[in-house]
């Protein structure tokens, strides 16, 4: 696979660079980065952004795809498959797994874990110091919170379980935790515990299991990895369903109590 | 009249460009565009982004200005007198009439039709499969949601009627329809239908027709047409005669009812 | 101390540089700007876009640094050790003080006004002819509106005092004063004026003076000048000191009343 980088483009010597990997027009790679085979790196991009020698390199795994006008800091570790909207900032110390999708205009402050097949979508705001679990959704416009006195020191950061589903325009207060396949309504403000598979309504009062929310003209129903698994690659499939029966069985348990 | 290609540009061979179009400093044309007459292309956009060949190619109209840093799809068509901010994203199978203004970091997420004179202000997602008509505002940090059941394939996309007004941060859920001349507060959540010429507040309850709605302080009242055409091309000038007299029509038989 | 050019840029002769200024890959500077000694322009910047002869240069401070994807219009005036994310847009006739730091994604519509050492977090929209004053915090997804019928020409800014803190998310209405020393929290709507040195809860009832307002985990309190201070120059220090007097006496006359 040859490497193809775009006239206008500047890949600094000392970065490395993987098999096949293509960089577009205006793009800037600096010094303290590897990138894995395949991975595209699009338009206007500043990659590797010097962060102190402290941080450790950048690294981007292989065959993913870097949208226009990103900027990736140096210190950031971003697993395989990772696929960006326009217009995003990826901060140092931001760990990723395998194959997250971060939509365009969103941010990772840094100094946060995400797990593997995230998804997030635009306008999000993941603050410093989150958690968050493998195959979690953050729809738009979401902010990840941190200081319980703003401005202070103090340091409260956030986590979302996995599967944990977080509709557009929701705030996740300091310190709060949603649980493990917990669904987090629109424009809801999360302040404390959500628990495992639980609803929080729009209101900020917990709703139920989340077996209950169903789509009523349709008859789909939650947890969403019973009917939704098409976006993701077959290696994903088994995970997928042991975390489905897990939520399931949390469903159940929180019936029965 | 000559065009002018900024020298860190790229304007690739086979694009078919206007004459006076202006294209700005670090911008990329990709091939399977259309560009009318008078347009400028402000500095480091991305021009026709490749989407495959099936959607076709990007068009944007005469005497347009999109300002710097746009991503612009393949696929999309935007009608004559388009104005951007910086920042947009517009995708494959956007549809807008004429003279639409489409704020900073604002996005069209694709498969959606725009009306003519349509105002959208910043941070603004409009989502796939939205209907929005003539003469609509939409203002800053508003989501125009899809899918009722997040995650899932269940789609359904919203309508706005012509001349509508959302104001900042209000969200529409899925399939919610804002009805002709209606008014939403900001802030406001859309969950279901709100008939022509009527406000929403922000509260969510339905707040009488549109002709109420006053600053005391001036005296100036809604419906907008009547107050605040300054903006518009006098040849839009009849079409917004006609959509106010409709408008105040349908504030008199609400008041009747 | 000696400019640095990166190869891609462009500086448009006319251009005033200051010594030790430099310049990072793909920007562009036009020709009315003025740019203080030892001051950074990143990668892909726009800095002093044309908006009239009337508005005169763009002038930004010494020791200032400005990240990726900026959009700098001519007739703003930072000063300064000013300090921006990546993306911001930055209109005409926006005038900040000494050490203002703007979050990324943050715009400043412009005819605005901003005292010195204020801070400003992302995604936040400063709208045309607001009033900011010293030391003031605005976190997050913030609005600062000024059409009280939108769309209307009628036109009423918002102002926020020295020291007060706006949480995210909240959204300032048009005509609205937030006091010195005041305290708006998260997502809370402000629609009238808040009083000097006290709180606005979420749900928009005053909920008394700041200085009630604490960290019970660390009995951390208000107001955050007590607390929070290393993140200014010891240049600042006496006016914080003396601006948190002022408050603590607006927070016992409070009391008093």
């Amino acid at each position: 696979m040859s490497q193809d980088f775009a006239p206008h483009s500047v890949v600094t010597p000392g970065a490395r660079i993987g098999p096949g990997v293509t960089v577009g027009h205006g793009t800037i790679i600096y010094e303290q980065v590897e990138i894995g085979e395949g991975t595209k790196i699009d338009e206007h991009c500043v990659i590797g952004l010097p962060a102190g020698d402290e941080v450790g390199p950048l690294r981007i795994g292989r065959d993913s795809h870097i949208r226009s006008h990103a900027v990736c800091y140096q210190g950031a570790e971003l697993g395989d498959a990772l696929e960006t909207g326009h217009h995003v900032v990826i901060r140092s110390g931001a760990r990723a797994g395998e194959n997250l999708r971060l939509g365009s205009f969103s941010s990772l402050e840094g100094d946060l874990t995400i797990g593997d097949y995230v998804r997030i979508h635009g306008y999000t705001q993941v603050g410093r110091g989150s958690q968050i679990g493998d195959f979690a959704w953050i729809f738009s416009l979401c902010t990840l919170t941190n200081d319980p006195l703003p401005p202070s020191d103090l340091f409260r950061p956030v986590s979302i379980g996995a599967g944990a589903v977080i509709c557009v325009g929701a705030t996740l207060m300091p310190g709060c935790r949603v649980g493990r396949g917990a669904f987090v309504a629109a424009g809801a403000r999360v302040a404390d515990t959500v628990p495992d598979a639980t609803v929080l309504a729009a209101d900020g009062h917990l709703a139920g299991p989340i077996d209950r929310l169903m789509n009523l003209e349709s008859g789909v129903s939650h947890p969403w990895l019973r009917h939704f698994t098409a976006g993701y690659p077959p290696s994903a499939h088994a995970r997928l369903s042991q975390l489905r029966d897990e939520i399931l069985g949390a469903c159940a348990r929180g019936f029965a109590s």
